[in-house]
């Protein structure tokens, strides 16, 4: 049976030792994901806002906070992140827009970047909240969660189980 | 009609001017949550972690992210926060359980701290979801929100209609 | 006549000390530029790119080294910026082109900002050479200079005394 | 009686609240040092080294790690450091010489800057080991404490009691 | 004989060249402490404090801390860190209390952890300071040094000669 | 013909995927430079200034800069930095002088190091700045350039065509 893995023997946090797992290829999916209102959604998708563009700013600020997630996560090992794409795709949602954002990261390392692709998503997702929070503030950020995750060596690979995953 | 207020003449993003707001009291409240399954919430709550306390390394992380907001999310002003609390309620939800995460932030500035609570609560469900995930990667962090904020001169109080706010 | 200032007694660097100076509002307007070929002119503004734009990044980049500037130059103090723009201009230079980038910083405090912005502008810089170095690695960042900065009580206000300042 | 004033009612750290109180001038002095072999000494001190000195390059890191204090202890507000000096001081003991390293740190805000002192003090001995370490892995960074500290409201001024406080 | 590794021929500092030293495991001790009157003492250890865990604050910054430590040394090359623990011992002295801190580290990289293991352990105990010091500001952090270091390439494994090391 | 690398099929950036690109050793040379009064000359190189020298605090910060590349550029990759160097260059320009800026970087990775020597040298010209402002805030920065680079795979080595090259 699995178990916590960050805990020493003082029942204290400390960063698990991965000095001898071999360096793979390993990629993440995440999904995070935000509803807003329709006036919102117009204002981020048509010629109103020509080049300044909502969604460029906030997938600058996800691909910035992928590569500080060990800064920011206390037990997350550094990792050289490889690769980092981000995505979005609109959705109808009853009377509102919910904006699905999607990363995948990749890297080639001795642990996994499940933590740098839910980081990159909540930022994406909190930037867009701010950029927009002048017309709305009761904008809410969906689900955050992990989609998939490949290349493991101790843990096997990972798909969400669910309908709505890409 | 309120606008979107980060984008300059050429359309492009800048970080809004506020050198002749004043500096007033403000707070923002914000939550967050992660839904674990009944081994992961019987880890963290029963005696076999005693001092080792995922939640306070959470809440650590929860609080240190809220002073890099700036720093994560671009056009963000950096603001130096005067006080921060996070709490955490358990709830039980069908044969899961849910752990809601809340921030309120404090500060003494000319512009709001929503961006630091919601950064917070994420960073919060984050490192809980990192410390934990050796057991189960399925977790889902839940919807991210500003529950209150007070204390702003151009924008009036915000209240989330919620009947699950606290 | 004025004098080195980030010196001590032991003739070593120190961060001035300016407890007793008043908070005031404060500008500084910054300016650099990047020498590009024409292709790389052309792909930048033209519709191939569409919403991907080499100049939303850079400008995202400018905006959060702004931020930055006290942890990137040791001896300036952290300032709390209350607003940044950056604006672009194309010249055309012989067969190339010039992008100027024009960075002005905003701020109410005790020292002025003059390095937020020609930092800004740096960075901006740099970046705009990322993202467009693996079509030609010889692209030349041009000269770096501040234009002008209002506000300051010791030192008067400056205005560089250049024929093509904006 | 004094008590912890980091934790809150569920018994969690949190960032105190200050919001309420006034911005003063505060100032804070603490010392490190670090015993170094006679040879070390030499090369720092002699004329072997010329310009590429070890003590600017440790006090520029003293200087910037004052500023990053509260991006390196959690529960310390963020305050905006007015002015920061750093100075050394070389004592003999026994066969191997002390360097002391005093900070003064000043600022002018609503909480007390001892950290920011104590942390420069910490990463200055710090920086000198790394920089000497190739000839002597066995220095020892001496004491570190705070030697005085001016200008709080709620807590009185401290004065270390220590005949060898300068 | 050995020599300062960190100049170039100009006399001045650099980032020492090892592209061509290989990877090898390596690891590192360092300890430091932090001296504290009996009642903080008993807050810290006693039920008052219950989940309010002081040294569990502290050695979460302690492990943050090592992961930064590239960005706080100024020629310190960075590393990607694979394991960090740090652990806490309590002993009497005189009247008061000693905690001892002691941080191991461990990665495979072309260069050593030691100043890795030595700024985890300072900053773990200038969090601990932070975190007790509204009860007495008297607190002193003890001695800092380096234990033991394995496996580098170039220079020999290193085992402090001390009574008191672990 | 080459092509822009860092926008994905949506036409946004993306930090582009380098998972199957082989760690080789690479070096870049960059360059920069200040113009300065001879007032301010003389004050750098002169006895007047002793121990307290602006060009060692300016190397420490362009070696902290090029280690804090991946942090500041959005799109660059984290890549270990193996070894950095910063040499100086005094040339006289009619009545002025100019500080040529000349800095190396190594690494072994499987992206090049043209960033991080590029910032480098922007952020040592701009601590130049800082620190002689109180002189003179007509001081301008150089044009910023890539020298050489050696050791791609995928492209080739590259030499700047320049007379001024070192």
């Amino acid at each position: 049976m699995s178990d916590f893995t960050h805990f020493n023997e003082q029942g204290r946090a400390k960063m698990v030792d991965i000095v001898h797992k071999p360096e793979t290829a390993r990629t993440a999916v995440a999904e995070s994901s935000i509803l807003v209102k329709e006036e919102i959604y117009k204002k981020i998708t048509s010629g109103e806002m020509e080049k300044g563009d909502v969604l460029a700013v906030a997938q600058v600020a996800g691909i910035m906070a992928a590569k500080k997630t060990s800064d920011i996560i206390p037990m997350c090992h550094p990792i050289s992140l490889k690769g980092i794409d981000i995505r979005f795709f609109w959705e109808a949602e009853k009377e509102q827009k919910r904006l699905r954002i999607q990363v995948s990261v990749k890297t080639k390392g001795s642990t996994g970047v499940e933590m740098e692709a839910l980081t990159a998503a909540s930022v994406t997702a909190l930037t867009i909240y701010d950029m927009c929070k002048a017309i709305d503030k009761g904008m809410v950020i969906g689900e955050t969660y992990l989609v998939k995750k490949t290349g493991g060596v101790s843990s096997p690979d990972f798909q969400k189980q669910l309908d709505d995953s890409l």
